[in-house]
């Protein structure tokens, strides 16, 4: 079962817009058992566009194609798929209602070039899109499918999230396949002591199951997969195998299921009804930001005071300024002032806080660009005193490499001290 | 002059990563005259890497390659370039140098395998890699040129940065040709709007010059190429050309150059000698973070304080309990305080302060997601009042676009009023 995806679009070739929805195809579809053989990006060009599609058609038995289908001139993908797959344009009610619904809701005049997204090939299928005009369109042809999406990717995204096409999929290839897929996070231990660690649980994996490893620097997800053309005996196996991998890696275990660092932390906030709230220097508000891209965290997560200048450590975090003079704002005695300086200006009971050289400036030989100490507190239910933990870190890389590292860091600590 | 570009890498393929080196590339070749014709995403699979090797030769005569170039069992790209250009593998001392002092550096022991990174085939050129292990490898083969470079961002943007290989290239491909490029910044009109406006302009342009729109959400980047075979001839008319641009578009103009939101704000600030903090609520960070990935904002840059909470809005900003249940949180009063009040906490003389509904939950028929009310000010030189300027927008879509554009718009936003 292979995927070729097509990214279509002069702006990816010119490098004014990063692609990511080759990266949310590969995470959807990967868990459903497809391996993704090759992304070809090709620009708004009718030729190139067509090469791809039919080089991806001979590759592999499902093409996603994504972009090329706003209403401007640059966009001929609608024409090409007609000169693979053949057909005709139709105006589609349900499709013209929702452009319809979309410019309503924009505020929007509609004009003719917007009534031609309604207009879709009589050789394919379509899957409203909710959150654009532009609909996912999907063709068959000798045994192969591609599925037609739009290049915006929050429109990608909503259309994967509602189910249809994946469903669809599923039910054209592998009917009555079963595809079991659950993770957990790791963390404290490099890749390769974990597959160290599991070489004989790896060697022993029944059939159709298959661990995978998915590293990020600070953790690693553990994904195991599971297909059998029989739902109940692959379910039995597979919890007992998800159970023995669960024992094995128990004393890394950070999170079970799939989330980002900012998510644990969350989880185990809420867990153990704390509030939190966050100081950071170096990281200048990357923690903050990383917390807030996760909806709903209002509920216990308070503020954050980014406290570049060492004003702002003394005014408003409350940092001495004997501390500051004697320590430099990049010490131990500075980031346990700030952990326990933003609890106690926002109320907060657990918190973390950053100091570092980030660079590529403000190197020194005693802290070098890559330094960053990390203060970690929580006030422990009935008590009244914050528990603070302190460590110094050494990161490799630039400056925002840096800035990253301490994030994921500062956001892990807190989760493993607060448990 | 086409350039195709091919992405090594199955940490790619499972959407593991995010690549963004075709980006770097396509913008670093593009104004040197090299449009991108395909970048082509394969695995760790040394077939996959012929064939698109192979391919790219025959569409381009310039081929870049990121990834595969490890000492993991992984990287084989080394293998395949070899079966096309030919060679063996040598010992480059010049590589081996660098290899070991990359290790002593992050202080990590040498090993065969990171020897082996100190190989390279004989029928390539060198570029050594200050930043990592592995080099950059220039090949030639009928008139086509290859080069191939390692995966790690930071790697690939510092030998981009230090300017051999497109010195070789250019040497190679056009010797007596010169390039110029120029670029501005603009902001208050859409891209159409200013297409049009700038017709008369474009359609008289001098052969060898081309304009460029590169827009982002909130602002658009102008640049104007141009290449010609003799110098002087060509800076001549293209400095010609570039003032009429500059005057044509004198109105919308935020910058000369090339910067994020983020410079052009902190070189505004700079000019007026003021200092610069943020309060941030809907964008919860990204504004300060936004700011700290400048390197060297700290000279202005007091710091941020991320009022999630109403507590933290009053306590630490001095926003009023009577404003916050009059108006609620989204409402001019409340980020007029707001901003007031993280210029007393920061001491800053500029500052701005953001406070809406970014989603998914959260929104009102009075307050749909998307709504987010913008304060920015500062305070004169000579005078103790700030000036404060706050207004309501509505950003379309999800919960990390809207935070993406809150953030561009107040940063743009105050860099406006203090002009």
């Amino acid at each position: 079962m292979r995927l070729s995806i097509i990214i279509i679009g002069d702006e990816i070739l010119l490098g004014q817009v990063t692609d990511t929805n080759s990266g949310t195809l590969a995470r959807t579809f990967g868990p459903l058992g497809w391996e993704v053989a090759a992304i070809h990006t090709v620009g708004d060009d009718a030729a190139a566009i067509r090469e791809a599609i039919e080089k991806s058609l001979d590759e592999s038995s499902l093409v996603i194609t994504t972009g090329g289908l706003g209403p401007t001139k640059d966009d001929i993908t609608k024409g090409v798929l007609m000169s693979v797959f053949g057909g005709s344009l139709r105006e589609d009610k349900v499709v013209l209602e929702n452009v319809r619904a979309v410019f309503l809701k924009r505020g929007l005049q509609m004009n003719d070039l917007t009534l031609s997204q309604a207009m879709v090939p009589t050789s394919c299928r379509v899957i409203p899109n909710r959150y654009g005009t532009a609909p996912c369109m999907i063709f068959e042809k000798d045994g192969r499918v591609l599925a037609s999406l739009p290049g915006v990717p929050f429109e990608t995204e909503g259309i994967l999230a509602n189910g249809e096409l994946t469903a669809f999929v599923k039910k054209r290839f592998c009917p009555d396949m079963t595809f079991i897929h659950r993770s957990l996070m790791v963390s404290g231990i490099t890749e390769s002591a974990l597959a160290q660690h599991l070489s004989d649980f790896e060697s022993s994996l029944p059939e159709g199951l298959h661990l995978a490893y998915l590293p990020s620097p600070g953790y690693i997800h553990l994904r195991l997969d599971g297909r059998a053309p029989e739902s109940h005996a692959l379910e039995e196996q597979f919890d007992r195998t998800f159970s023995a991998l669960e024992k094995a890696v128990a004393p890394f275990i950070i999170y079970h299921g799939v989330a980002s660092p900012a998510e644990i932390l969350l989880d185990a906030v809420r867990r153990r009804k704390l509030t939190l709230a966050s100081a950071e220097s170096c990281t200048g508000g990357n923690i903050a930001h990383s917390i807030t891209a996760v909806s709903g965290c209002s509920d216990v997560y308070l503020g954050s005071v980014v406290s570049y200048a060492n004003e702002v450590k003394e005014g408003v975090l409350g940092v001495s300024s004997e501390a500051l003079e004697l320590y430099g704002a990049v010490s131990e005695p500075v980031v346990r002032q700030m952990v326990c300086g933003v609890m106690k200006a926002t109320g907060a009971t657990a918190a973390m806080a950053t100091s570092g050289v980030a660079g590529p400036g403000g190197g020194t030989p005693e802290k070098p660009v890559g330094t960053v100490w990390i203060a970690v507190g929580y006030i422990p239910a009935g008590e009244t005193e914050a528990v603070v933990e302190a460590k110094c870190h050494h990161f490799p890389g630039k400056r925002e490499r840096v800035i990253d590292r301490a994030t994921t860091q500062a956001l892990l600590d807190l989760r493993a001290i607060i448990g």
